[in-house]
């Protein structure tokens, strides 16, 4: 991606004009409106999806009561079962179809994927129209389904696709666009409006604008500073907000706002805490790293297997149904563990429910319902009636596993532990907690499930923020930012978290926030690429197509042609364009023959306009007449006049800063008499990366695939 | 300050060494421990001020109760009142002296100075240990002296320079130092540690370590990464928690954790709200706003009221005692506030007390106690009692007001309204809430003061998690955020917040994140330093010395001589060398007379050792023969080899994003030759400052004053 920004003649003209001071109150103006937008946008999306699965799951509980009812007394109670798998499945395939045959990028929980884009790697179909119908669609169908996938990472996903498009500002209709407004149309404002629109994803989901804030600041955003904090904080807030009275219209109060998000542990109790429960927290928390890291590692296990498996066709069309997941890891799994573990565990339940009669089952509270609800009566209810069925559906769940032979089974139960089912953790806190013999569960319930979370995922500060704003406790936030602490140390002994890990497999070139260690010595010398595509500051347009269509390229340096070389293509570089450049230029015909001027004119917008310019304008739709190629095209209106460049003695880690800290996509590698010899990309850097593993730090040098 | 790590042969050369492995484990580690121990001292302090904040208080108060009760009946009531007027005063005068003559910097909130030095900004004695004392024992005496002052500036000040001494690992004992341990010197370590300091402050302050950590990373921090935050939050998180069990103790039960932070207003009973309040709100805290610019203004106007007044010597004198100012704005006139506005006030407090004989008083509450005790009295008691005494004490300030006739009292008494006095807001929002006849005066008093504090301060995030954390409520958060985000809004409408109109008075060259707007026409060229004092990759010891103590620079451009320019001095930029450098350089003798080897040797610890070097070796302390100044010295082993250069092309924002985003402290510039032409350094770039005023954009280039 661009984030840099252009300094051409072009620029500094069209800057300079006398209308440049109201464009920039109308920019300042409209992206706060834009911002403003983006969040009731998600919060509309956030309750759309709540109300539609509330409804939804109350017929299909309806459905399944009802034959429950009828068939407790005639002894059929295998039908509901039977019933309800089935829908389970069907709901499933019919989201898991929609991710494999529409849009693969819908798949997973998106966050890694948000994360890369932001981190400046541009990621084909990421923010496609289909891509957030398949994820709408998909995130109410997976809960329907009754898999255990989390709201957070497909709203953040399909918060940022929201605010990108607001900010392309284009109406696709009947393969025509309907342009609104152009302002926005660069990587660099587009990068500001995904990271807003995550954020109110994340806010709207759990209700907690500020960890929604925070959470687009530590996880996914890689460039920011204050003012665009501000910003995002802002669309987070109007999330929020919005929702809440989007939900409480919805349930009949609009003006009260009790619904401040979708994932809401209803207010506990004052909970209050010991010095000496401390240890108790301290030990819950490094086993919910070690889990943490384990399901990591097994998530990353599978990862590895599915995507060599799906070299191999044959296998990949055969397991393409069970294999591929709707909005989460946990599709095919759950499919499994639905046919696996469910029975004896829900042989227990049709067996209370025959006994009590009347009694409202506890068990059909863990199974039938929403995953929300189930967290909330875990959390909320007293001891006595959840841990037995705890323990039944921990100890289904270890049989599954140890049923299961094939390893792929193993992992696939195990992934059921997904980021918010937090089943076995609480399980495993209410046998210890029954140990203990203390009074109140939902505590330890709570730092269980912070530390499992955190040892999988590993973002302290806004974990903490967020459970702390669902929980609407600030007391205990104390104990929670601990046990994540604690869990996020233990977890990152063995591993890295599962959004770094996810983003390691695919192979993206993510930069980190700081070189890697141990690097002084490696040089610009090793690792640039070799030799450079100069192109001339006046130069031939058959040249220029050639360069675009032989190379893929994104930057080429423009150099003026030094006299006293034979050689051609040396001199002392003068600037540096971009592609899409090059390819607008050329759409425009901005060229003439030599010696002539060219007649068209160009402005900064029709630069803009085709934004994003790689899926709208390809080398290939552009034609042009030899009699085109042998016109000349001056580039010096437009390129970029002042590119950083390094020299080739800089090492790895001053090269690294200088494209982290500005947001480079490339760099010009020149020597003493500012001749390009090279160019750098973020690929070349991404190459190298360490790694902390048990403590012991590793370096390695990987091969990145090209894409 | 030098946040740009180096890179010059001997670091390579050491950090390649076998150990650097070792070296950088170790230092991990130790930094863990370092933050620690950070957290752990903030409290420590957090809770000596506290403590002996109450004890001495409740003397006090003692005091003056018995006075009253004997007088009462005696009918001598001006006795307790002038008895309390000396003890106050008295107070005050100490502190006053405290600072006027032991450390001046330890004068104002200290977040400024903070946020300059953070930015890059060199403050002297601004990290001393006298700043420390004098801001400790400072602020215990204004908080007993009745002033309105607050105590998070003080605790992130003291907080800052306790991290830089436990960075700097050295302990000054009767003019010598032990070393204990050498790892942190430099100004990059330093940095980062006196951001996690600030943040303990804030968190001890406020039992806030979200909020404290928000707080550094927005107001003060300007360069930072993941990593940083973590450690900032693990730090924050481990001050606040040392303070609640240090407090509990002092209160006797230590293990059970009831005293999150120094200022707690105790939890609100759930706080409620309707859709149709937030209009209400909106009005309040667009008021907020108003007033909080109001009082940026008059604060600016007596910054440079007084400001010009010292320059004349003769008031300066007269005026000294009652013009400086103890750990806030508010002492002198805090003192006039006293003698002007306590009287009608305090008669008619007398004329309640004795007609209600033996009820409690509650005017008296609001004058007696410390300013925490009237807050929590203000938010959490019933209406009827504090709506009379509020409007009583807001009449006095009219009247104060009104009567004083010159500029200076004027703003004297507006500046009592200072950053946690919200006094004039609450009797405000008192009054509007007669006429609104609603039930409870908390929440509106909450939001009066927030939006108060939001037009005053403009930190917006870090603020809304402030007041969450410490009234510790979520849901009430949405509102807070609202009225914050207003206020700011109304307010940078008009003036900028309170600490960056500090700033921008004191003519510190901060860089703001973005660069000013419509400044694309601006090259380097028009504002860099020429021309460059270089040296030569081998130069003359004299000549070095004679640099060093004829100019100010910090860096200086090394260049290897053509020979084919007879004119001395011009040739290719090889690396830059800095003056500390060159100072260890020179102290330590590598040198030698031309054609030898230089026989001593030095590790990068002789660099890092002697820090702050500006401080602790100046370049009159260094003696050299003439014999010495005949030698020559290699500056090859030492020089940073890839300095970042700009060409002579680039525009201003493209050199600010440089400097910003790497965290520079000076630029060369170099022509297509790569020969330096000119320096860049932060002045010349702090100069071009944009301000929006009244909604239009002003650009003006500043005059900044050396230092």
């Amino acid at each position: 991606m661009n984030y840099e920004e252009m300094d051409s003649h072009l620029t500094r003209k069209e800057r300079q004009g006398k209308q440049s001071k109201k464009k920039l109150a109308l920019e300042m103006l409209s992206s706060w409106v834009v911002y403003f937008f983006i969040g009731v946008g998600t919060a509309f999306l956030a309750a759309g999806v709540q109300i539609s699965v509330e409804l939804i799951a109350h017929q299909k509980f309806e459905l399944i009561k009802d034959y429950f009812d009828q068939c407790d007394k005639k002894g059929c109670l295998f039908k509901p079962v039977l019933i309800w798998v089935g829908i389970n499945a069907g709901i499933t395939l019919v989201g898991a179809a929609l991710v494999t045959y529409v849009q693969p990028m819908a798949a997973g929980s998106g966050i890694p994927l948000i994360k890369s884009y932001l981190n400046g790697v541009r990621v084909p179909g990421l923010l496609s129209l289909r891509a957030f119908i398949s994820k709408c669609v998909g995130v109410v169908l997976s809960i329907l389904g009754g898999l255990a996938c989390g709201k957070e990472g497909p709203m953040a996903h399909s918060g940022g696709i929201m605010a990108a498009g607001l900010g392309k500002g284009r109406i696709p209709w009947f393969g025509k666009d309907i342009n609104l407004y152009g302002l926005f149309r660069n990587d660099h404002n587009i990068r500001d409006l995904v990271a807003a629109g995550a954020a109110s994803g994340v806010s709207a989901a759990f209700g907690a604008p500020i960890g929604g804030t925070l959470f687009s600041v530590e996880e996914a955003a890689s460039f920011w500073n204050t003012e665009l904090v501000w910003k995002v904080f802002f669309s987070a807030m109007i999330a929020c907000f919005s929702t809440n009275v989007l939900l409480s219209a919805f349930e009949g109060h609009p003006t009260q706002l009790s619904n401040p998000g979708l994932v809401r542990f209803n207010v506990f109790p004052n909970l209050t805490f010991d010095l000496i429960e401390i240890p108790v927290f301290i030990f819950i928390a490094a086993i919910g790293g070690l889990t943490g890291s384990l399901f990591v590692v097994m998530n990353y296990k599978l990862t590895v297997f599915r995507q060599k498996k799906s070299m191999r066709k044959s296998m990949r069309k055969s397991m393409r149904k069970s294999m591929r997941k709707p909005s989460s890891n946990a599709t095919r799994c759950a499919v499994l563990q639905e046919c696996t573990s469910r029975l004896p565990s829900n042989l227990r339940a049709v067996r209370d429910l025959g006994c009590s009669g009347v009694s409202h089952n506890a068990m059909s509270t863990m199974f039938l319902t929403t995953p929300e609800g189930c967290l909330k009566s875990l959390l909320h209810d007293p001891l006595g009636e959840y841990s037995r069925h705890a323990t039944s559906r921990n100890f289904a769940q270890l049989l599954a596993r140890l049923v299961s032979g094939p390893p792929l089974l193993v992992s696939a139960v195990a992934i059921c532990v997904d980021v918010n089912c937090y089943h076995v953790t609480f399980a495993l806190i209410l046998n210890l907690e029954k140990a203990f013999c203390a009074k109140d569960v939902g505590k330890y319930a709570l730092i269980g499930a912070a530390s499992q979370l955190g040892g999988i995922l590993r973002t302290t500060i806004s974990l903490t923020v967020i459970i702390v704003e669902c929980t609407g406790d600030i007391t205990f936030g104390l104990c929670i930012m601990l046990s994540l602490m604690i869990s996020k140390w233990v977890g990152d002994f063995f591993t890295t978290g599962l959004y770094d890990m996810n983003v390691e497999v695919s192979g993206i070139p993510l930069l980190s926030w700081e070189p890697p260690p141990l690097c002084e010595d490696v040089h610009v010398s090793d690792f640039m690429s070799q030799p450079v595509m100069t192109l001339l500051s006046v130069e031939r347009v058959g040249h220029i197509y050639d360069c675009l269509s032989g190379e893929s390229f994104n930057g080429f340096p423009v150099i003026e042609q030094d006299p006293s070389y034979d050689l051609m293509y040396r001199g002392k570089l003068k600037g540096v364009i971009l592609r899409h450049q090059l390819l607008v230029l050329l759409k425009k015909k901005m060229f003439c023959p030599e010696g002539q001027m060219p007649t068209a004119s160009i402005c900064l917008k029709d630069f803009e306009n085709p934004y994003p310019v790689p899926q709208r304008l390809k080398i290939q739709d552009i034609e042009l007449s030899d009699a085109d190629k042998q016109c000349v095209m001056d580039l010096t209106p437009y390129m970029n006049l002042t590119p950083y460049t390094a020299s080739i003695s800089f090492s790895m880690p001053r090269v690294f800063r200088l494209f982290r800290g500005l947001g480079l996509r490339h760099l010009v590698v020149v020597n003493d008499n500012t001749e390009p010899i090279g160019m750098v990309t973020r690929k070349d850097l991404a190459k190298y990366r360490a790694e902390i593993k048990k403590g012991m730090l590793h370096m390695e040098q990987l091969t990145v695939e090209n894409r």
